[in-house]
């Protein structure tokens, strides 16, 4: 299998997906003069992109079958196989020397499945999801966690640098989305932390914000304290992140774990706490909202 | 009651607990100019300060006839308790408008009895418990958490500041002390958070060393992980900060949670977690040291 190093203007890009993360970083690639073709469910999402110049497949085979590179950053990971492996999907669209990248958050086992499909047909597969949420897309300053052959990575590596500003190949694939894992294992009990330690502050009678003024000069300081704390401060619960997404990734992470017999307690703790969080109807707010959760655990009335 | 503002040179100082933290903000106080009296279990670990020109007392009440203000870093709740209200403690050998300062971790509850004892004597007591460990206290950057009267904690500011460069006043006798708690319920669960999610990679079959480049720079960043994620990296399990003291505080805090009515299920988890490390025999080690209880959790062999 060859593929080839894209090259801005000829090399034509494919976007599955145009959410709140999708839409910028299909934009990126479309400012640095890539030709896209894009195709969403819901056609009104791809209307921004649409109006700046991109074309419209009706499909992600229709997607795949105009463009060299074929991005699709999606829901579920039922999304992913459809959009990938579907009668519809991007494969099936595929020829021989296209390459195929998964920004979504997914499972590890199926990035190697989709690489192992890809590959029978000559096509290369690169599993890439990212950190940073809507901000760093719309920056183009996110975290991007590559898996897959070195060849594909190198390829694709100069369309990848359009939406992120720490751009890492990890391993073959599967290894991006492994990463994923270890940073949605690192941020589930971070915030656990978090919430429990403004709620203490809270019960003890202190002033939250002056606490905030001791602990977040030392070793108990933290990007989600940073992220976080001035949101639930004001009681913002406003979506960066969606809990139910959050839940999805820990879910993945707890079963690749349970796969690889390993017993991560924080992490469970951590996944049940935000499906109870769900449970309580808060499934669409964003992740800080663990406070609610904690609060209607010790019923702490605000 | 009245408090004098401390003045180099004038303020007799008294130090209690000349361990790895004190014996490096008592000399701060002596590079000051301040006049000490030091006492400490093991005299041994007092010769530097002594050699320096530090006076000796027998007892923490010696200490206190000798002093203006007396300040003490100990080990546990008992301890501070002793060297505070016991009979050759320093509040027996204070007279009125003296100030005690107590810079342990220890209980809320124990500040609050602390004041209100000196208070019947016309003695000021102001807690300040600290972050920022040995390097922090050796560099005069630890940040300091004070509770207590206004005016006592005005005075003994001026102290403050050679130790340490956050000095913020949380509130009334025993605030310090809860801040601290937050400030240890935030590491708890971050502490779990990091040692799983390095676990998770090594299991995965990364190089963990390349995944923290993507995880570093994101919302999974956290001072623990810059700490002590290269420890970690090289297995060194060398004390910063003991695991015995560390479930210690995490013991205060919950025992003050479960006082509040408060349920915090991650603290929990995370303190039964180090109690098992403490039951595998690395209770003197540092607190990355969970990673080797959760390895031997899952018969993980490295």
């Amino acid at each position: 299998m060859s593929v080839t190093q894209a090259i801005p203007g000829q090399t034509r890009i494919g976007w599955i997906g145009t959410g709140v993360m999708g839409r910028w970083m299909c934009h990126h690639l479309m400012q640095k003069g890539y030709k896209a073709t894009v195709y969403n469910r819901t056609k009104e999402k791809a209307k921004e992109l649409l109006d700046a110049g991109a074309a419209w497949a009706d499909t992600p085979r229709g997607v795949a079958e105009k463009s060299d590179v074929v991005f699709a950053i999606v829901g579920f990971p039922a999304d992913v196989r459809e959009v990938f492996l579907g009668k519809e999907g991007a494969l099936a669209g595929s020829k021989a020397g296209n390459v195929l990248v998964d920004m979504t958050t997914s499972e590890p086992s199926l990035a190697m499945e989709i690489h192992a499909a890809a590959k029978a047909k000559g096509v290369a597969s690169v599993d890439a999801p990212v950190s940073g949420g809507d901000v760093g897309a719309k920056n183009a300053a996110l975290s991007i966690m590559v898996g897959g052959d070195a060849d594909a990575v190198e390829a694709v590596k100069p369309l990848l640098e359009c939406m992120g500003k720490t751009i890492v190949h990890q391993g073959p694939a599967g290894a991006g989305q492994h990463t994923k894992m270890v940073n949605q294992v690192l941020i589930s009990s971070t915030m656990v932390a978090l919430c429990e330690g403004l709620l203490y502050a809270y019960k003890a009678g202190l002033d939250v914000d002056t606490v905030l003024k001791s602990v977040s000069v030392g070793a108990a300081g933290s990007k989600c304290l940073d992220l976080y704390s001035p949101r639930l401060l004001r009681r913002d619960f406003e979506p960066g992140f969606y809990v139910e997404h959050f839940i999805k990734d820990m879910g993945i992470a707890l079963a690749e774990a349970k796969r690889m017999n390993l017993a991560l307690p924080g992490l469970a703790l951590a996944h049940q706490l935000y499906v109870a969080l769900q449970a309580q109807g808060h499934g669409r707010k964003g992740t800080q909202a663990l406070l609610l959760a904690l609060e209607t655990l010790s019923a702490v009335k605000r």
